[in-house]
């Protein structure tokens, strides 16, 4: 790279992670380019090419220019330099024999640093902490393996956009100050950093081109995931303008609508809100009271909310929202068809409330408070037809109620699936704010130390306390095995856009989401308690993780209600039609599988109680197995019986819902299990996967030892065998104690986004 | 009762408990009585003798005015009276014939009033509450038993105490808008409201009456345990200054620093702080490293924190304080005499930190944000040597150091010893904080309705489904358990006072501590989660609940720290003198007891799995029992083994912790039952009796089901029997659910300290 290259990349570097300028500025940009001194024709050349906003600089040459400015730094004493101007010209000066420090040379890139908004103490502190090893001497336990390595395999597909969406949110933009805890106020800030998200494209990433997306519904999870790394509020509200609200346009609307809003919502031009969830009916989404009914006379709809409990609540962005998509009971010539989604504007360009329209703020909450959750109610407010998005269900110019489906039911569960993307970014987002927690965790245990025993000098790490290992473990394997099978999810998530009966990946969405979320509960959780009184402090970054992901177990489906409905989907046969007939259906159903199916499926000794047979993917993907198919098999038992004894539906459906509870938990671990198998089958042998073997190891004895009870009473398991499983998870403890740092570390988690000064 | 009576009666009844009037206004009431209008003479020496605020009337007399109350309040329309005065006026006119609503007699009524403090809106919201039956239509299930009588059972001994604390934190004083978020100004409206406890006498209740106390150790931890019902800043902020502070003081400061500080701050008059835990070491007290050095040539004593990591941390009341009770170090003549407490004052009569003295501000935490949490750094603070706490130990006018216990180890644990209280109280303050939760999810529970099944005309309760029973039911169960244990604990408390050696009350403080708080917390998680999106919301508690426990687990000592703590006292003989020689030597002990007192304790069949032997006392206290013992002579056996192996004690100590954890939480659940189990049998049989065994039976039958997997993996259980356990609890749940209301009644928590929206 020549020295004039260098005198600017620094600048560059940091200045793509937080491009936010106008086309105007950059035209001023690629003027100033042509007139900086010392560069050469191809110098500039090069540097134009990386001016177009439209196509930022891949990954590959993100890595390329970090890789060139280590190189350089590391000869420079960078402890003098003030700014990102004096960094590159320290560099171009080590590099070239033309006076690089001349003033005329120095104010030159001096304005171009002013104009890229750089030219700042916080910009060149970016500099420092994305180029400067300061992880240099981190490793000092000895790992078996290369962590990154191991990060590019948990990566997985998306990695060039994980990172891009990392090095976006260190920019300086993305912090939010501890001590901002007035709801106003942080607000405001985050619907600030939203924009800022907007206009790096990420707010349309998953629209197709011609809407300014990038067509990438993966892409778009991929965001989601990672933005998980900074502020949650952050990651709701984009989640909620983006996803949902855009979501509901994208996926229910039809060509008028897309071509009418996406570019515009997705530019956050036009902020709107998903208002589903009324104060009467949350879970219960198909019995909402809310009514569009239908006006032939004024070709219009009239959106009214007939009682106090059938106002919308918890709308997030309820009080920055132009627009709403409503979720109502769509009334045609007095027939009820449904639920319906229609826009309804609530504010005018001055943003005052319309008429008919009330808001009322939720006010404070325990975490998330950077989200303007409010409540929604509509007093016979009329909008055009036109308004329905209509790609399930339409009226036509005759005033007749036209659709697709003509069953209501599945109509219903259509367009319920067409949504399923919110669930799957909530597991995804899940994951990775368990994954921050354990990084905090696992580092500080490698930190801090406490009681001397009589034989040693120094007090002991608490990592190397069993009760230590055994509380975070567990947790972390459950981490990676869960990368996985979230990975698994997206893939099948993005196939199922061209399904229209989306019901595998809704099923398994459910449960991924309940499992993910109440991991992440837990973790932070162990993590908070594990950090003892700095767990409790905002400025360790705990606190509000926990605040803000316990409504993760809550919203996109309460998981008590999700896991019932991964049952009902594992009973049922998909593609069986019996959606209408609702859990008796599914009983009659169950009556004609049962005992055909089933087979004695406990082929290993339940004594044997070595530990290369613990350890083994047969052992322990068959005891998964077993487990599920012995539920399944004893839950159709039951509901054939009862069913004989003629008790009603309801009283069969409680009588067996914890059951169903149990058999769907059990299914998703068996689930994750096996990806993670898959996965590890599909690597080539190398020390990063037997480091990834033995977490999976790990998830899966855990999660048979969590529940030997049951295996016991199964006689699954011999007392011998169980107490053997102990014994054996205890070894691996030790035996992972040593590489716990590279099994964070390759999570990839910059320390800026970790946020927590005890392992800053 | 007089019509005169009745005419002030309701702002006495307001007033008594807000009565933070100064003696001088108490001199103007008295006059003003003297002149009220229609009062006979023997009406105005009954109200004088209420007026004395060292004696306010007690619990009959404020039961008898409520009730007189109810009783005329019925015959007046109250929806027109806007102050006390015009109640107070409308009872009297109704029972008598005289003029009440003359003006000369309005005026005088209302001059008292608002010289009570009491001609506000809210002083009548107060009396509406506290008097108009609100729950009149509430029970609309049937419960078996009187809720009533059952408060009285679970209030136990100081119900009295109790029912003053929760009508106090009824007053309008106590409020604290769900908007106050700024730490600073919460934290005055916290400091604000811990003047008025003082004022009331709460602050001193635990020092001896010429201190002006009310000598009554027990009667201030049942005062913290119900001020757990309000704000938990200010429950903390309180327990600081006058269990933390003034208990440093009382217990290890001898007559001259009683004299000189006890009644001071008691009324907080000198606000004070207990400085023990440091940044470098928490759990690990006695390692601690500020020093006080003595220097016999001014007789005093250099405090002084050597390292950035040796600064006071988390110390609650440090930016209010002037003075900190600081455990360092004591160094005399070159000689290290291990912990002691001196007190050195931080700021000056200006609130101006004194020279040497750094204090920093921990910022916002998680929870608790209402206490002013800090760090203290001393830079060699010269103090008289008076200000060392010198009942266990003192230096001479020789410059001597003397005490009354010789052992260094064993005077340091009788110091701490000292202040087991905390524990108490935190211990106490978990499960009141369980309480309340629970008592809003199940009201909760018993009004929302989500789903309609297909043979219902109404949606379904929550509290009807089995999952939501499974749930909140063994939760509910354990509260009650723990009441009656921590009742024993309180009980033995109080007689430790006498004691020297306070081990015992230690150990079951400790583990009472750690499963109340992990209690709390799981309780609190599971009530948000069961709440739905309205338990996220900070209008209904669980939100700021849930903040503001979850440093129980890790104050007053970390739970798993506790734990082993409680597990080697479990080990050890108490009497006996090992503690210097740390873990070996209490293996070496253990050495000379096992196999001698082992006996094969399981003579209850494994298999009977009726539902009446299930549920007996004989057979759950007999599983509760063998699972301690049995982990006792296990680990016995272990350390005997490892010992012979010539393994080194830390080593030893290590492979055998969660042993130890679950010994301890073993003792901890079978000491519960015990307790359960003695408080029944000294009831009388009646329907409150038989509630409270089906709640003993689900403590303990949950406690077994819970943890099955090591039963079964013990031969304690047959597989049967630990399904048919499952059965029988399921079974035990719906016959709980219709006296489910009842259950929490009994907590007898008023509506407005629940603050609950959505079960106000």
């Amino acid at each position: 790279m020549t020295p004039g290259i260098l005198s600017v990349l620094p600048i560059f570097y940091v200045g793509w992670s937080d491009s936010v300028l106008s086309p105007s500025e950059m035209q001023t940009i690629q003027a100033l380019i042509e007139n900086l001194p010392h560069l050469t024709e191809e110098d500039k050349k090069l540097l134009q090419s990386w001016t177009d906003q439209r196509h930022p600089p891949n990954r590959e040459t993100f890595a390329e220019w970090k890789h060139i400015l280590q190189n350089h730094v590391a000869e420079i004493d960078l402890s003098a330099r003030r700014n990102l101007t004096e960094i590159g010209l320290a560099m171009a000066q080590k590099a070239s024999s033309l006076d690089w420090y001349a003033p005329e040379v120095r104010e030159k890139i001096e304005d171009f640093e002013a104009i890229m908004g750089l030219d700042n103490a916080s910009s060149a502190l970016s500099f420092y902490r994305a180029i400067v090893p300061q992880n240099a001497s981190e490793l000092t336990e000895e790992a078996d393996f290369d962590p990154r390595k191991l990060q590019t395999i948990l990566d997985g597909p998306f990695a060039e956009l994980k990172t891009r969406t990392k090095t976006l949110l260190l920019d300086e933009a993305f912090r939010v100050p501890t001590e901002l805890r007035n709801k106003d106020e942080l607000r405001l800030k985050i619907l600030e950093q939203c924009r800022y998200l907007a206009r790096q494209g990420f707010g349309s990433y998953a629209f197709p081109p011609e809407y300014g997306g990038s067509g990438s519904t993966g892409g778009s999870t991929a965001i989601f995931e990672t933005l998980a790394l900074g502020n949650l509020s952050l990651l709701i509200k984009y989640g909620v303008q983006f996803g949902l609200f855009g979501g509901a346009v994208f996926q229910l609307g039809t060509e008028q609508h897309h071509r009418l809003y996406l570019e515009k919502l997705g530019k956050l031009e036009l902020a709107g809100c998903f208002a589903m969830t009324e104060t009467g009916h949350g879970s219960n989404v198909r019995d909402l009271e809310t009514t569009a009914t239908y006006d032939h006379a004024t070709r219009s709809l009239v959106i009214h909310s007939p009682t106090e409990a059938a106002g919308k609540e918890y709308i997030g962005n309820a009080l920055h929202s132009r627009m709403a998509a409503v979720f109502c009971q769509l009334m045609v010539n007095g027939q009820n068809h449904g639920i319906h989604t229609v826009l309804v504007p609530l504010r005018d360009e001055n943003h005052q409330t319309l008429a008919g329209i009330t808001v009322k703020d939720n006010g404070y909450k325990m975490g998330l408070n950077g989200v303007d959750n409010g409540r929604i109610w509509f007093d016979n407010v009329r909008v055009p037809v036109k308004n329905l998005l209509n790609r399930y269900g339409s009226i036509d110019e005759n005033g007749q109620y036209q659709s697709p489906i003509q069953n209501p039911s599945k109509r219903f569960f259509t367009m319920l699936g067409a949504l399923v993307g919110g669930r799957v970014s909530v597991a995804l987002g899940s994951n990775t704010a368990a994954k921050k927690a354990l990084d905090i965790a696992i580092r500080y245990a490698l930190k801090r130390r406490q009681f001397k025993t009589l034989s040693e000098d120094r007090e002991t790490l608490l990592l190397d306390y069993p009760t230590h290992q055994e509380r975070l473990f567990p947790l972390l394997a459950k981490s990676y095995a869960l990368t996985f099978a979230l990975e698994t999810l997206r893939q099948k998530f993005v196939e199922s856009a061209a399904l229209d009966d989306k019901r595998e990946v809704e099923a398994l969405a459910a449960g991924l989401k309940s499992y993910a979320s109440w991991h992440a509960i837990d973790t932070i959780q162990e993590c908070r308690e594990a950090c003892g009184g700095k767990g409790y402090l905002a400025e360790n970054e705990l606190p509000d993780l926990k605040a803000d992901t316990d409504i993760f177990a809550t919203f996109e489906g309460d998981n008590h209600v999700l896991l019932q409905l991964l049952a009902k989907s594992i009973l049922t046969d998909f593609k069986q039609e019996f959606s209408d007939g609702g859990f008796m259906a599914v009983a009659r159903h169950i009556l004609h599988r049962v005992n055909t199916e089933w087979l004695e499926s406990n082929p290993f000794a339940a004594r044997n109680t070595n530990a290369e047979h613990l350890l083994s993917a047969e052992f322990l993907g068959e005891a998964l197995r077993y487990r599920e198919q012995k539920l399944l098999f004893t839950l159709s038992d039951r509901l054939r019986s009862f069913l004989g004894k003629k008790l009603n539906p309801n009283e069969i459906f409680l009588r067996t819902q914890t059951h169903s509870i149990a058999l769907a938990m059990a299914h998703v671990e068996r689930f994750i299990n096996d990806e993670f198998l898959a996965k590890l089958n599909s690597l080539p042998d190398s020390p990063e996967k037997t480091a990834l073997q033995q977490m999976q190891q790990v998830f899966a004895l855990d999660a048979i030892h969590r529940d030997r009870g049951w295996y016991l009473e199964n006689d699954y398991l011999s007392s011998e065998k169980s107490k053997a499983i102990r014994k054996v998870l205890t070894k691996l403890y030790r035996q992972l104690r040593p590489q716990a740092q590279a099994y964070v570390q390759a999570f990839g988690i910059p320390a800026v986004l970790r946020n927590a000064e005890i392992v800053s």
